[in-house]
């Protein structure tokens, strides 16, 4: 028995003493032996989801055909509900998986804005990942409202404290990141929330880099409004379909304004006008992507399995062991930990900051670990809980070392990387 | 040789001929002897897309992870390159495959009243698909203007005619379907965007109905806008994702809502403003469906091996049959046509009413043939061009006549039936 980080052996402890080990198998693996830490962009592949993606292609759609809609049609909400039973602490009624985070962010903005009639400030920091700072500013561009953004350290993440200055009795919507897409810093939710109500405002939430990651209960901060991306911890695949949350007291007051025939109340009725179907429906916009949806409720089953709980102690685990590597062997290499030390304010994934991280990146890819980059400056590591060993992560990092400490990495060529 | 559709050796002799007979075994078929008359709703399952999508689950993603993003990139703007210039009638660099029919409709309609300002009129008629009609009713609320609907005849669609009374200088937008979702019934593309141009409008084209199953020319026809469903005669799947036309001359102009990270200049900078993409790209939103748009560059590919003509020439075969059956023995029975009876003014698809039609259509269900029922009392019928044999149209009618002869369908329930 070691206590030593820096010792291989601690690793392979962990390993050995990691409930979730068995959880690898059930996943696709690469040929190459491949270390994969960018499970915060794009989740890997499980075998029940390609199982069932297979089925929904071959029986439903192939064999079925137009009558399998019969059961298509309440898939948006059904693959919600398990989401917010699981992993968003929603009670049922409440989460719809639809469109992309993008549309969702631009639906909830303006729906937001509609119950807020004299306020017209929309607030986020200016730090937010950039379809939350783009979609804001198009909707007060659209509104003619003023998009107030708040500075936030970008290693540290967002507090109470940032946001007191911003709010006041113009402000009728604060959208923030749970856990920001660079540092992985983790927002106070409850706390957060509970100030953004005090101002009279509505909270949203991004939860992207969050759910999967990190224990996550809207019902209970008190939450108004939130979105997500289900391709990164959930493991639905490349541009699977995103989710919303509507609390529900708030539904009944809320209009998303893209008007589609799929929120409409008795949609094949196709009456002359639109009538916005009763609950968490109404934010549906047109025809939803079955495949993904399914390969949603697949990816959500198989955490649900491995239990909430059990998995972000393994990613705090993993997390905590890549950091006090990058302090004890990559701090004198002119790295720094960009992200919170404190594992409960922070998510899944650590940012390492080096002015050379770019191209010590593509060295990593080459020597078969996949990281990400994000300017300015930040190697992201993001390990997968329901995969990713302890002793690939040790690993990961003495390549790391190696590559920094002989310079090897200064001779790879820069590519511009293609990442969610 | 028969000359008479009433007999069945005309339909076989019809097969015999058929140039793209071959097809039929490039697609799934289901394990009982279906006859599919839904391809308007959801086009068959072609083996090529099934392998497709397989490659892109266990390869692209499983193996490939967050690397294949380098291609996938690409994949929304390459993907409706190839259906311009095979299906559409449109120059590189004007289609891009991305969200739903909904949202893009939202995001056109928008951009469009932008580019036309003090006018305060959208049109459309009042017969257009839900979507469109509800959609162009959520724009014109939220922007102050009026929806204008013009009245149409249910089965003969929409021409110069009923519009001319309609466009003035108020006008922005017109918006209308090219194959009427119920009848079938075709507009004339040519002339209805040159008499709305004359009155200083912006075109906007809904294809949902027509691509895959008529020639579209939009870059001849001058159109300015189009959006369109790929789920239908291209094949696509399930809520695969949609498409959508800016002419390139109005690419600079148009600005749309929804700005997302998709559409911004440089993406993967994540500089602190939006500044929309060059060119079509800047009317993407968020991460796009990446198995779905695969899937519609496989049916498009698989439509323009048949040929465009030759599907065209292939699919008015069938309606005619249909239509002469139909008037042969249907007639007598209480059914009147219900699409335009000159196949140059229909789409692929026939509606058939009768007082009893939503009945009928479940009692042909029962019988191993899949229609669908649109309200008021229209059974439509859409043969697959790409699959469906004339012998199989010949049975399904034969079938229907049975089951209203001798009114067997009074005895089956009424399922409210779920189709796009």
């Amino acid at each position: 028995m070691t206590s030593n980080p820096a010792d291989r052996a601690y690793a392979e402890q962990q390993d050995a003493a990691d409930p979730l080990a068995g959880f690898r198998d059930r996943f696709v693996s690469s040929p190459e032996a491949l270390i994969y830490l960018d499970g915060n962009s794009l989740g890997p592949l499980a075998k029940a989801t390609r199982q069932r993606i297979a089925e929904v292609v071959d029986r439903e759609w192939g064999e079925g055909l137009v009558r399998s809609w019969h059961d298509w049609v309440e898939l948006p909400t059904a693959a919600g509900d398990l989401l917010g039973q699981h992993l968003a602490g929603a009670a049922p009624g409440q989460i719809a998986v639809c469109d992309s985070t993008t549309v969702n962010l631009y639906k909830l903005a303006h729906a937001a804005l509609d119950t807020r009639p004299g306020r017209d400030v929309l607030i986020t920091d200016d730090d937010n990942f950039p379809t939350d700072r783009y979609v804001l500013a198009g909707v007060a561009r659209q509104r003619g409202c003023e998009l107030r953004l708040i500075h936030t350290d970008i290693d540290q993440g967002i507090g109470t404290g940032e946001l007191a200055g911003a709010l006041d009795d113009r402000v009728a919507l604060v959208s923030l990141s749970h856990v920001a897409y660079r540092s992985g810093a983790l927002a106070d939710m409850d706390a957060i929330t509970a100030q953004v109500h005090e101002a009279g405002a509505l909270m949203l939430w991004d939860l992207c880099h969050a759910i999967g990651a990190v224990p996550v209960s809207l019902d209970a901060a008190g939450a108004d409004l939130a979105i997500g991306c289900t391709y990164k911890y959930l493991n639905a695949g490349p541009g699977s379909p995103a989710f919303l949350y509507v609390r529900r007291e708030l539904q009944d007051q809320l209009q998303q304004p893209v008007w589609g025939w799929f929120g409409q109340a008795d949609q094949f009725a196709m009456g002359p006008g639109y009538e916005p179907a009763a609950g968490i429906g109404k934010f549906l916009t047109g025809t939803p992507n079955i495949i993904g949806t399914a390969a949603v409720q697949e990816g959500t089953k198989l955490l649900a399995e491995a239990g909430m709980d059990r998995l972000r102690a393994k990613s705090t685990g993993l997390t905590s062991l890549l950091i006090a590597l990058a302090e004890e062997w990559l701090a004198p290499l002119g790295f720094t930990v960009a992200t919170p030390r404190d594992p409960a304010r922070r998510g899944g994934h650590v940012s390492l900051a080096h002015p050379d991280a770019h191209q010590i990146s593509q060295a990593l890819i080459r020597e078969g670990v996949v990281p990400d980059y994000r300017t300015p400056g930040r190697l992201r590591l993001g390990p997968v809980p329901i995969t990713t060993r302890f002793t690939e992560v040790w690993d990961a990092m003495a390549i790391l070392r190696r590559l920094t400490l002989t310079k090897e990495y200064a001779a790879v060529g820069l590519e511009h990387t293609r990442v969610t």
